[in-house]
């Protein structure tokens, strides 16, 4: 699922930060030859999302040291069970710990926000995304996590999809015209998404052929009205300062997407250890 | 503060991230030499940190980018309160929004949170301190915005400051024995941290020269006793599960250190948006 | 328009390469504080790419190397005329020359073919496409080069645009199976392009509600009964061994795209030199 | 042959810029178990040059991919025959098929089009040589490809070896102060080549003790009276705009090398392509 | 002991650096198959460091190669001795000779100039430290040797301790103010170390809590009444000029740390050589 | 002289390498416009190389530093001369203060070593030059200071220039054998240098077509009689274990060239110090 190759740059980057230049204590206690088992330990109840990348960092470390996964990315288990095994040399399992717990925990914790939200909504066809509020360098492993959990994503980045906002607009003359002179230059595999305030903008985009309209902000009748309005032609998303109270009402409006960036940007990680035996 | 050298390294990483090859939208709708004002705005109450790493965001894109600063990193702000202003190429401030954004967004709600911990334990002479929980990639960020909040750094790396843990003291033979044999290779500029998890360890590790003990999951009464055992031979932290409602009872057992993973790991990033006038 | 972070990345590879660690005729014999001004010349008619990235190069060796461009990207200039001139340091000159050369000619070789197909089809409503044949490092200058030309561009990476192929239908278990399956797990901004082979495929496609259709290889007289059969309800994309000879042809079928791998494969670079005046 | 460090280097670079972070077809159809067999096919006629390129592609992808070569680089291979097989996980195959052809077809246009040259003068004992007018990036494989092709290498970088152009002789106050100038400071293993345009310089070029001489642009009647000249004394370099119809008759003026830009910057891929089975 | 991570780049940069595309004896007169043996042996007498970075350049250039180690890291050994074995393909082999070499050699060189040190103070409860003057790029390996000939480490850079200077002392307006200034402000796990230049001065910083006193270029006999002043309440290091002549002086005097930095600014290769059989 | 993009990459990694993340002292007790001048004074006398790297270094941390150079390279400072001023932030002075120094003074004992060797021969036509002894990293500058102190370089690198050793001679079948193999593929722009150990060996590379032929340890008398022999067909280098008292002995037997493997692998730093005023 991974392009390693950029996955293995983010662990590297962040042994140099985790590292530098020693392990001054395991390094200088610990024999060459020692080897260990530990177990990786869930600490309270989530959905586990991250065991591979968690393995990777071992496996850079030393790669003979073996990872031992009980569950799949996406599992849901309990507080106190074995999410995995590790078996190997003591001084990279020590050495890697804290930055195999910290992506673990990190994108458990979206994973299990994610399907906190993703249950809320089974009932309705809708979906719930997420944004570009992603943590810096991490971008690619929290977007997988939000899949993990069971919300979709939203564009990776800024070349990948159009998002005209308010200032492209009034750069470009008004809202057909933006779309109108940018449909002429992007690839035609690329969808035009448009954020609009209002129901009159919501028109105005789905004449010009917008393929989305982002309803910014908008209160939840508005919500509802912009559903008839659009009848199916466009897909819809509602966005902005979305908390999770109001989703089931914002899912029973019939828009197509729920976009939020909570879902990265305000982590709490899930507490999971790695206890050596 | 910054060593601008990594910094730039980091936000790059992270331009390339957000933006790949163009930025599909705003290359194709904007002109080159369009330029714009906008106004950061705080949308909730908060203290403020990484100014100087929002602004650089946008040096970078282009470095006619203008970004005058209403207030310091660790200034409090109300909702609504401007923080600072932006005056450039509208597209470099739209390129870098996100970016800019996310970085400021989580390095203030990282000082916020240490801030609410600091104000806790003002009356008593305890430092609350971080951990190697950070968000990989951007420890130099995170640790910093740690001190804007008033709170204190731990160790940044593990070739900083020696840390004994159960699995050294195991491999060594006992906690003196590790003492010893450690403090005979590292420089003279370094402290040496025992783990411990009972009062015989602590005692033992004070008697080989222990700099400063963890006092790993103890209950209250523990570490009431360990202060008194110490009798301030040693610094003595307080680590492990330290959760908010607790850490006034910690303080006043009188240990010279508090540390919190969730300063770090589990971050709500603060609101704050920028506003294109 | 360009991400200048990538384009300075590959230009001071490009430099390391052709430099290593000196010019070691040009060091050893022209002056620091030598001064020279040149033009930059078309030794043959064809359609200018790549003025700014030229310019980049002098500029990351010496920033006060002046590059006075007399025409834009994009314009037609005939056999003798003069393109650019420049002014600075001899040495940067010197240095800068080659590359600036090898990416300004391969630009505009290819800008001058695609304009030399766009021309060819100007009178029908289909657009000519490039493909992700393009030199590897250099993409993100040879897509922006078919555009200076007038064609246009195909999806940029694999990361940012479904193109589901003969292997991908098979392990799915049919076109239908496949369309479904990753409409389910793409983002709501991306469209779906299938790979087909004869009309009814294109059939299944349409009806299991692909965005795109590639008909590849297709002989003319079933593009013109692909075009009937979709009656614009998918987007027709003829592809694969298409020559200049064929493209009025296939665009008399009626299809919307043609792809075109030899406008960044086998490009004749456009003949540019620089005279030191 | 090759310095894998570099090599790696430029194909994990290309890699990230074809997939980015995911091939977001493949990885969501194919599942990570599937393998595949394919067969590398010759379109066309030509010389197949870049073979271990093209499985190093696949092999930093996935390390078990097998890539099994049929023939070797330097072989004539005609249309329709199959160059080697491929056997290894299908994401892997997918996912490095574009790139690994986009080397293998490159480096198989450059051996081919340079043993067209090197076959027209195999008669007479004149190199055919390359230039720097090679793609950025690409340098190290497009040179390896003109010597699979049958002709030689001129200098690899501005480092390795002197030439003196006209600004050098200007700035130093003629040609003989610029070779005794630079003789003084350059290696003692380092040639000096001297660029002239007319006879009496070539003969001061010898005179002053220079090893190799370029005629640039002359005409074939000044190139012989170059040869009768120079009398062995020096190297004879025919260069500038030099096209395939006058190789022979340049071949037969008696000069020692004949330098093409075009053998690198005027490309025809070699038709390959990867056929899975 | 190392991190690998931070040593390969350090290789392979060095390999580029030696390298660049091809070695161009080796890769043209030497087949890809051929294998040869070589023996690594000692010149002139010595201690030995670096054999594993000395193994891992070879490992680099190619996987297969057996560096057989006869001694270990810190061995005295005779000139004329062998010290390992290397067997593996002939082209590894010619091409990491002289970067393996430059490594072993100079890191030998610290590690037996650096014994030389430790020897002569041996009786003395004093320790010999190096410095920041290291080589930049090296510093790594360079501390590593110093430790492996005897001697220890003082700080690894200018993150890891705290040094006042004088200027840091005048910015701050007195030493007892700069020391509580920075006490409030760096990690508890953090010492101090204060550079002073008479007893005066001394006496601030152990009143201020200094851990540690820099004597910088004091005479013998300041150092000595340094010592009587001091009383064990800080660690006393002398510094400055300090050449071999004058370190038992010295080291009488009572000081616990000597510091030089000629251990590694001013090194001599220790003569060591690859005899392929 | 100097490839910037080469060397700021050396200055960037060095001083990451020794200031990390933060100046621990600087950064904390120095305010960010304090500003301050500094002398950089000679302690020793010697021949300064690498000014404008000492520059860069400040430039790079703050690009507002002013280095104002008061001699030139190359030029001989007496002790206790001033050879520059410094004036800028005292951040930025202080944080490249150890980082300049480095480099200058490891530079400057090259110049000032080469210097004493090229004296030492002025009257003789002989070159000294140095050889691949140079530190992993810095070749760069340590091959430019070898200029600077009068001496010269010889092959930068692998690719540069062919030096055919014992063993490719052996692989390739004799002298003759391997010189006429290489002869054909490589540029016409490079020599062959051959290494041999007696007279036969030289007479039989000089009949073969040998540019340059290395005596590798050979007696005084070996190689009078080479030069007799050689009788100036090829260019004589004398190599093996050169030392200072046997310069003017192996100069007088008429070489061309004599290499020195200490003038880069055992270097005296030169005695430079940085005064804060």
């Amino acid at each position: 699922m991974f392009n390693w190759i950029l996955i293995d740059e983010i662990i590297e980057k962040a042994l140099m930060e985790d590292i530098n230049y020693i392990d001054i204590t395991t390094d200088n206690l610990i024999e060459c030859d020692d080897v260990c088992k530990g177990d990786i330990l869930a600490k309270e109840d989530g959905y586990i999302a991250g065991l591979e990348v968690f393995e990777r960092v071992f496996k850079l470390l030393d790669k003979e040291t073996q990872v031992n996964k009980l569950v799949k990315d996406g599992s849901k288990v309990k507080s106190g069970s074995k999410i995995a095994e590790i078996h190997g040399k003591t001084k990279a399992v020590l050495k890697g710990e804290r930055l195999g717990l910290n992506l673990l925990q990190r994108m458990s914790g979206i994973a299990t926000m994610s399907n906190k939200y993703a249950e809320a909504v089974k009932e309705y066809s809708v979906r719930i995304v997420d944004t570009r509020k992603t943590t810096p360098g991490l971008r690619v492993l929290e977007k997988y996590a939000v899949k993990v959990g069971g919300c979709h994503n939203h564009r990776f980045n800024l070349s990948e999809a159009v998002m005209i906002k308010d200032n492209h607009i009034r750069a470009s003359g008004g809202i057909e015209k933006a779309i109108l002179k940018i449909r002429d230059k992007i690839p035609h595999t690329m969808k035009i998404e448009v954020e609009v305030e209002d129901i009159e903008s919501l028109k105005e985009a789905i004449k010009a052929g917008a393929d989305i309209v982002m309803l910014d902000n908008m209160r939840i009748e508005d919500m509802k009205r912009a559903v008839k309005v659009a009848g199916g032609r466009v897909i819809l998303e509602a966005s902005g300062g979305i908390t999770f109270d109001r989703i089931i009402d914002i899912a029973k409006t019939g828009v197509d997407i729920i976009s939020i960036g909570a879902l990265t940007h305000s982590v709490k990680a899930m507490d999971i250890s790695l206890k050596i035996l």
